[in-house]
């Protein structure tokens, strides 16, 4: 299924699920929705910690159609899931954010490891996570973000168990995505980042790391989210984790030389 | 010093000492000298096995001068010390070639370590063999080598222990500098490779690995000439370790985009 094909189909309600594993090769893109006073800290925000917040897209205000990472995909209604926050609290998930639309609203759109993790896999890099059909384990750390405004806090990392002799290969494939995380920040070691219990994710599945890996750390998308959160706006909306925006760009289109 | 100043001193014996720490900024290069009959096996070996034998040059049979990593320096007599090996037994060690000089010699000069740590240290990444004025460890592994003719053997490695936070930069920086090594081939987990003891080096100084930090792998020079000397070839000749040829080229001609 093309992605505009899915998209049409979410918009009108025939597709309701997550689109972890829909569309492959092409970008998956997390959603921020905020009213336009915050707008320019936040994307400010983001480009000072492009790692964890790797901008591909800002629409708006006045405007909730893509130009760059798919050709017009409504943002009201072609996503599956909408997470609703008011002062920093989840209230309602939608299928629909139109009943919220306001012109001074600024739409977000962020990279996803989906990205990277095709182009690990295509080159004989196991993922744990996807052969297990669970979700990526992720953890907070000790690791402060760049304060813009009202947005801070530390970063998030999703863990991957990469095999020792792959560890540098992950390396180099992940750095050619840099506006989808990129290449990860830590490597074993995990209590130097201010993780506790490795075995214990905070976001996700837990997976088992074998003796010949090491843990291997990336900046995560939850990031944007909790510093979302944690600045307590009046009004936000993100996508439900999982529930992406399937854009017309592919992954390959994000790989830099 | 100029490279080529340091090399006419060395030419007329006024410079005898190790080259390691002159003329920085400047390539310095490994040697490996070979009857014809074994240049063009030894030639595909080291391009089946680049990442530990990177050739920078090949001069001969009938010529002894360089002319692309330094302008038509001398291989008879501006390295301050060579070895020679008669059927795979290092017999003596000399300053100067030409009295072992025939037509049917063939040159070659491999990369060494020294450019990617230049590196390496411009971005912050501390080399604790460089700060303790020690020569790197270096270890046999259990890495099989790609055998062509009568070439072949196990992978010799370098180890330096890096902050678990700059293994990735580590890994991309060095990266950059395929024909000097390049990228490290393991990280963490010495056991897997073949490494028993990873405090006492088989070549080499032993360093300490702190705690927030992870041994790291890179192929090692050592290894062309370790497969020289198995393949007990009636005579060769390499330079001393440590008493490289100075060229002309910079370390970041050698850099890759």
């Amino acid at each position: 299924m093309r992605p505009s094909e899915l998209r049409k189909q979410i918009a009108e309600s025939e597709f309701t699920e997550s689109t972890a594993g829909y569309c492959n090769g092409y970008v998956q893109a997390n959603l921020v929705v905020l009213p336009q006073e915050y707008a320019a800290d936040f994307e400010l925000f983001c480009k000072q910690n492009p790692k964890p917040c790797p901008l591909l897209e800002v629409v708006g205000p006045g405007e909730f159609r893509t130009s760059k990472v798919a050709d017009g995909a409504n943002l009201l209604n072609e996503i599956p899931k909408y997470q609703i926050f008011k002062d920093g609290i989840p209230t309602e998930i939608v299928s629909d954010i139109s009943a919220y639309y306001k012109e001074d609203l600024v739409f977000f759109l962020l990279g996803c490891s989906f990205s990277f993790e095709e182009a690990l896999m295509q080159q004989g890099i196991a993922l744990r996570h996807v052969e297990q059909r669970k979700n990526v384990a992720m953890f907070n750390t000790s690791i402060d973000l760049n304060r813009v405004g009202i947005f801070s806090g530390k970063m998030v990392v999703s863990m991957r168990p990469i095999k020792c002799k792959r560890i540098v290969d992950a390396a180099l494939i992940s750095a050619k995505y840099p506006n989808v995380h990129g290449a990860p920040i830590h490597v074993g070691a995990p209590e130097q980042i201010g993780i506790v219990d490795i075995s214990s994710a905070d976001y996700g599945d837990s997976v088992d790391i074998h003796a010949d890996e090491l843990p291997v750390f990336w900046p995560c998308g939850v990031t944007p989210q909790n510093a979302l959160v944690n600045a307590k706006l009046p009004f936000a909306i993100t996508h439900s984790p999982g529930y992406m925006l399937v854009c017309d760009i592919k992954n390959e289109d994000l790989r830099v030389e």
